[in-house]
């Protein structure tokens, strides 16, 4: 089904001879903007007005609008604010459904939360889905409408925990005075982890996977599979990483570190497959599948340097 | 020439055959992190007491180290600065000559700063050359040292002017009150420009290469080849971006703004050739080289859906 992110968008489908089922995109009111939502969400959907217009172009052709698409957030671990948003997104599919009686879909979009991004996560997910019925119902119960299906879209509460980045640490290099060591890993962090850089306070579930004997205390994490001064975590500001002190050099069984909840966003935002900073290699993965009850397991090695220099426009012949 | 960041590294080529010859790299000193450098730079290279005795350990055998790296800065536009820090590296260079006598070249490293990315920067790069000259020539004459051969380290200075990204604009849509229009991208200012996102500030020269004749004022950027909130430009603190206004609907002819100095970092931080963020594709390229006095002129496609979809573990046969 198409949602519509804009009256023109219809234009461009009008013609087709087969009935099409269409949503609609809200867009973010000003208030939404004033309250500190990201900026770039305005840019998506429309108006109140530009939906009333739609409504009634469509009605005028055999296609028909049956999804309210919300607009909200992401990552909202605020339920009582998530609720209260998605309230505002209800008022504008009630007003709109006079004008598209077919619309029995309101979709609350994204922005429920991951608990992948930290241990001490809590969020009454089905106290959320409760109150969300309760809302819907009484919103619909009081304006005389039929109760609509729910849709959401669950992209990172669904991967995130789905992904798993592990490094060897292979070097440490003592800190500054006053500073925590250097665990200078064999390995990029800002390839493999990308929103370390570019979400502002990303963190996530760092811990070691041996080692667990060993006294623990503050460390930063260097990728020296780049030379980037930027490839590093935690990052200015954030809280310190506790991990294993293993002393100035890595030991003979050497110490591995997991990111936990990187399976969403990661890999397509550092272009997977693609040819990394300084030409850092992707790590080799270990792709656990259920398929029909069993568990099955398929490693993919290291990215090779031939692919990478293909991808870069070298013809590789050695 | 291998340039060594850590003692460790000498011991895995010191079985060599073959006489080496070496570099080693210096490590930033407690005095410069208080001077707000970039944390990061703190975990290359090594101290003064690891050169030292790293220079004592050579000389025992038969390689030699011939380069002193300095590990200053990235995009130091004050020259002053630049020129002072390089003198404490300076000072680290003639302090280990005597233990290295072999050593005649001075690798002043990165750091000199591209004019790519604001219309109006200056920097006096005769001036500075001309300055580090007579520093150089100074300190060796004052230690009675004879003078090195310097080294420079021009990455963002010598590409970032080499790459332009030119966007065609889509679709115009109105901003909420008191806010500039969307101007809606075919592309993606995230995954061309990653460096909006992962840098701080970072601005990159943008100019319209048509309608100069329309009226100009201030629009914000949106990619329309992802769905993320987050891309769009300028950023939020930035100065605003003037281009021509076109009016709401994109204009027959499309407006075409170009974003210079992109040559440095963007394509390899976007993982060049691979599957990016909402599988956006890769924008058509323009190679333009000297070969043999002419212009050689070459057009890469823009990147296939076969190609995404195999990078992602596809196989596609349509």
């Amino acid at each position: 089904m198409p949602v519509l992110d804009d009256p023109e968008e219809f234009e461009a489908l009008a013609a087709c001879p087969e009935p099409l089922l269409l949503g609609v995109r809200e867009r973010k009111d000003p208030q939404d903007l004033a309250e500190g939502a990201t900026y770039g969400y305005d840019r998506f959907g429309m108006l109140p007005d530009e939906l009333a217009a739609l409504a009634k172009r469509v009605a005028g052709t055999h296609h028909r609008i049956v999804l309210y698409h919300a607009m909200v957030g992401s990552q909202l671990d605020d339920s009582a604010f998530f609720i209260r948003e998605l309230q505002e997104s209800l008022a504008g599919f009630v007003s709109l459904r006079s004008l598209a009686p077919a619309m029995d879909y309101f979709d609350f979009g994204g922005g429920v939360p991951t608990s992948a991004y930290s241990l001490g996560f809590s969020f009454d997910y089905a106290g959320f889905v409760a109150d969300l019925q309760r809302m819907v119902m009484a919103a619909c119960d009081a304006a005389g409408l039929p109760h609509p299906h729910l849709v959401g879209e669950f992209g990172r509460y669904t991967v995130a925990d789905h992904g798993v980045h592990i490094f060897r640490l292979g070097r440490v290099k003592q800190g500054q005075a006053g500073a925590p060591p250097w665990y200078l890993l064999d390995g990029s962090l800002m390839v493999a982890l990308p929103d370390i850089l570019i979400v502002s306070g990303q963190q996530f579930i760092c811990l070691a996977l041996n080692h667990h004997d060993a006294e623990a205390g503050p460390v930063v994490l260097g990728g020296r599979r780049t030379c980037d001064s930027d490839d590093f975590y935690p990052r200015p500001g954030d809280p310190p990483l506790i991990l294993p002190l293993v002393g100035p050099q890595a030991p003979a069984e050497p110490l591995l570190i997991a990111f936990f909840g990187t399976g969403a966003y990661q890999a397509m935002l550092a272009g997977e497959g693609g040819a990394h900073h300084c030409l850092a290699p992707e790590a080799p993965k270990v792709v656990i599948e259920e398929r029909g009850g069993e568990l099955v397991t398929t490693v993919i090695p290291e990215q090779p340097p031939e692919d990478v220099l293909s991808e870069l426009g070298y013809e590789v012949d050695w």
